[in-house]
């Protein structure tokens, strides 16, 4: 077991990893409180007899899996539930799931009598290492990804990889989309999966590659929790390319639209001779190993104009955080029109 | 012009109190920046003008008047509106108006791409004193008042008597609600309501008023920002039967059910000895100059039960600020069924 602290501004939060985890510490934290589980109908048919063992008396809430219930009707009907089961600001909120359970419950658990306390028990290898970590919470609204939220930390996380034994490889290969991004971040993490490239998959090596993942996203989320000064944006590596293909093409995973991201932004960082060389190539590789062929996209250009709604944009510039060296990257402003050159220049190469 | 500063956890706030200081600050702070307005109708009314005068170009959210609009349905109407407009991170919201505005604005402000700047122009005397300072901020829902909401400190606080000018009386003595609450809390506001009890509805003393209950609140929250040790829930006092009287009842302002509940529950302190003598028949006097007839509640259980959903609550008891002496409270914890007995003697002694 190894046990990750972080002390923000806004709270302090504990991440428990590690096989066994689970059992040993989401039961000791709830132990005597009036708990409300927020999770997702598969994850439900898979654990729901688990979590009413572990958390008799509990109030559970299912929501429909998948990302179309990260909306604020669904935030409504959860934090109507917390009522009617009499929750209070002392008793304890379990998000039970992946990522869209995690940002949803997280956003409950923030609105809830101003602050409700939140364990965060992530089941996907996306939220073990992304999500679940940070204190970062949302639904979507009107078609944008994530424009309703706020920072609030949970104060504990269980991030268990016995969970893995369960999810579907293209669960897998969705949260090895974030985990290659770590690669193109953290020099550590970096040579590690390019040392362990055949055994990606392997649950062993999964709940290794977590570890380090949280680790480097703590120190991160500690020198800039509410994104703020730069450090903190560095974790949107591929994601604004990502985030826009995600919200137009759609049909892929999140964790493939950010490996689709980083390629085409990668390949935006080499033309204008900020990557390049063998990293540039190694790079390449990873993504290439995880997600396979990159599509070759039509319609770039409308595709390209819904990341003008992202988030991370000042002064109507698009913003790209594009990997340069070994655990270094650098930030790429450019105007919309400059934005959908580059990526036409990109499908160009592709095709 | 005084101006006080808050430094906390969550960011830094200051507050500018005084007459001009909407002229000088508000449009110092705005200068060149995306604007977009939360009013509601009444104040658009009175201050359309103004607004368009030194705001133009802003984006104007006109909510309806009143408490009814503080549902989550308006806030979503909002922040639909701020992303059809295009408000990023650095644009400025303003939320315009009393404490419904201020508060749905502030959440909303928190909401928007996890934390836009907000600036607060509290225009009426309950909103200056209270609501405006210290970033709770909340919308009611399924009848439970601030149910959803979070702590979100605004930038900039301009707190302008100008405003009282144009404010009608009964909204003035709402705002006395508060202030009296204040003068329970604090001795220096205590002395100064005794002294100048025959001219509390003057815009210059108001003006004086505001900046002292503005100075004790931005010491509070300084010293208890998320109302969790127990500094902060001294605001409270009046509060818990003030709120399910307001839910009960309703048809008075939020200020009358704070001289209501602060009268009842001290009523109950005097009875536990807790307070007496001098200061509590002053106390009584200074409720009674602002308030009139306190009413004699039927039905007292009903409301009585509404008091434990209150945010405040712990372990099922129900928590009571009372004043025992100058500038000093005490909390009484009860159970439902005590409170509702504390209450009965009230009622009987008031018939």
């Amino acid at each position: 077991m190894k046990k990750i602290k972080l002390s923000l501004a806004s709270g302090d939060s504990v991440v428990y990893c590690g096989e066994g985890v689970f059992e040993e510490y989401s039961r000791k934290v709830a132990d005597g409180r009036q708990i409300f589980i927020v999770t997702d109908s598969n994850v439900n048919k898979l654990y729901g007899n688990l979590v009413s063992t572990c958390f008799c008396d509990a109030e559970v809430k299912v929501i429909p899996a998948g990302e179309r219930s990260k909306n604020p009707g669904k935030l409504l009907e959860i934090l109507d539930r917390m009522m009617k089961s009499g929750m209070r600001r002392d008793s304890l909120l379990i998000a039970f799931g992946g990522g869209v359970v995690g940002d949803i419950a997280g956003l409950a658990a923030s609105l809830y009598m101003r602050g409700a306390e939140i364990m965060q028990i992530p089941t996907t290898l996306l939220a073990q290492v992304d999500s679940s970590v940070g204190g970062k919470t949302a639904v979507d609204f009107k078609g944008v990804k994530n424009v309703i939220g706020t920072f609030y930390q949970p104060k504990t996380v269980v991030a268990d990889p016995m969970f893995f034994k369960t999810l579907p490889k293209k669960e897998i290969r969705c949260g090895l989309g974030e985990v290659v991004k770590y690669g193109a971040l953290d020099e550590y993490i970096y040579e590690k999966l390019l040392k362990n490239i055949s055994r990606l998959y392997s649950v062993d090596f999964l709940g290794e590659i977590v570890y380090d993942c949280i680790r480097h996203k703590a120190a991160v989320v500690q020198s800039d929790e509410r994104d703020v000064n730069g450090v903190r944006k560095t974790l949107n590596l591929g994601h604004t390319t990502g985030h826009a293909f995600e919200l137009f093409y759609g049909g892929a995973s999140h964790g493939d639209y950010v490996l689709i991201g980083m390629y085409y932004e990668l390949l935006i960082a080499v033309k204008r001779g900020i990557c390049g060389g063998q990293y540039a190539e190694n790079l390449k590789k990873l993504i290439l190993k995880v997600k396979g062929k990159i599509p070759v996209y039509e319609d770039i250009q409308k595709a390209a104009e819904l990341a003008v709604y992202d988030k991370k944009n000042e002064k109507g510039l698009i913003s790209l955080i594009v990997p340069c060296a070994e655990g270094k990257t650098e930030e790429i402003r450019l105007t919309l029109g400059e934005y959908i050159a580059e990526l036409e220049e990109a499908v160009g190469e592709l095709r």
